[in-house]
């Protein structure tokens, strides 16, 4: 996204990497906000064991053995056992009800997109019992009416995104397929039927151990190396 | 919902059962409707292997233990293999992009909440690696401005419903509290951040076993019985 944050972090000399669930959303949102214009976005996530690292993991899968087995599910990384279950809340609850990875959400896209402080996105956060890959369903409103052929076609084209979107073929984002993948899967592409033409529905799952962490933080210092402060920097 | 599609039912002789996904969104949404008016819903769901029946549970469980032992997973009932896994498709594609079960949702509550047919609800149907009980999260924009207190007041009193939204607490809606229990578990209650102060976010569970499907109809035979047309028809 260099038209707009880009032009920021070069006069910087640290660089934040957004939360997973941001970095993820945004390989999709981006295009589309460049198309349509975002005017409003709500999300609600399908996050993967994998957000709490090796020992998240880790705890699912042994307690998923356990459970089984008949034996009794210990929970130590998340507050309550996870193996097939449903625990929303990720990171602590904010005094408006949201938690902080929620809030990281909206917090982070209106900065990432140089979109306004009071930008309306939403989001529910979700832990749920998959070990590796965060899934997202969003809904957005646009400020201009949409095309669901033009939308996919610039997903299709969007660097980090793979378009996967053949329901005739039952193909979707899904984390069996999109785990240990560089790219974003993105599907499930329909016009809203809350907001008719100025509104898409979308699907997205990315691996967060990627494309949410490490990945983009290498990709974000190839950048500044090669087009942004450092090597402005080193040339100087 | 006897004021709007009870006086409906009375006419009828043979009463349909909603979808459980309905079902279970409705017990927290009619409450919130006749306190606020819905204007829009926007849902993303997280649906249990026991909607496909004992063999969708089996097939989860069995292929679960398959997969921690290293061996092939095996899907027949699922479109995909459900262990770990996300599925974002429940029953067949519609031309508009939305799936069977995510237009029943729509069809169904307009119909029994005696909603405008172009009413604006959108649901994301999706199969998540949980044994039984739905989960929903659910977006509302409100006709009037919302009071949370109030929500979760008439939630506490609405039959059918456990208002379980204690964040200090780290208590809300879970398949894991949430299963077995006829009561659907209402949580994670807050102000949107996309509507304002007209506008509600909440966490649904209920166990589609039981509200989804046969208890739901044995609670409508019973309304009927005693208060409703089958009453009438008996000292007729």
């Amino acid at each position: 996204m260099p038209e707009i944050n880009g032009a920021e972090t070069k006069k910087s000399k640290l660089i934040a990497n957004p939360n997973c669930t941001t970095a993820i959303a945004l390989m999709a949102l981006w295009p589309l906000h460049q198309l349509f214009g975002l005017k409003k976005v709500i999300m609600s996530t399908y996050q993967a064991a994998s957000g709490a690292g090796q020992p998240g993991m880790d705890e699912l899968t042994q307690g998923t053995q356990a459970y089984l087995n008949g034996e009794a599910v210990e929970n130590n990384i998340f507050a309550h056992p996870l193996p097939f279950n449903v625990i929303p809340q990720i990171d602590k609850f904010q005094s408006n009800g949201y938690t902080k990875e929620e809030m990281k959400v909206t917090w982070e896209t209106r900065k990432i997109c140089g979109l306004p402080d009071d930008f309306p996105l939403s989001c529910t956060a979700v832990r749920i019992p998959t070990i590796r890959a965060h899934s997202e369903s969003i809904v957005v409103e646009t400020e201009r009416p949409v095309d669901v052929a033009a939308a996919r076609q610039a997903l299709a084209q969007a660097p980090g995104v793979k378009l996967v979107d053949n329901t005739e073929q039952l193909e979707y984002p899904m984390p069996q397929t999109a785990t240990g993948q560089y790219d974003v899967e993105v599907g499930r592409l329909r016009k809203s039927i809350v907001y008719g033409d100025y509104g898409l529905e979308l699907f997205v799952c990315g691996d967060q151990l990627l494309r949410g962490a490490a990945l983009n933080a290498v990709l974000v210092a190839e950048e500044m190396v090669t087009n942004g402060s450092l090597q402005a920097k080193k040339t100087a």
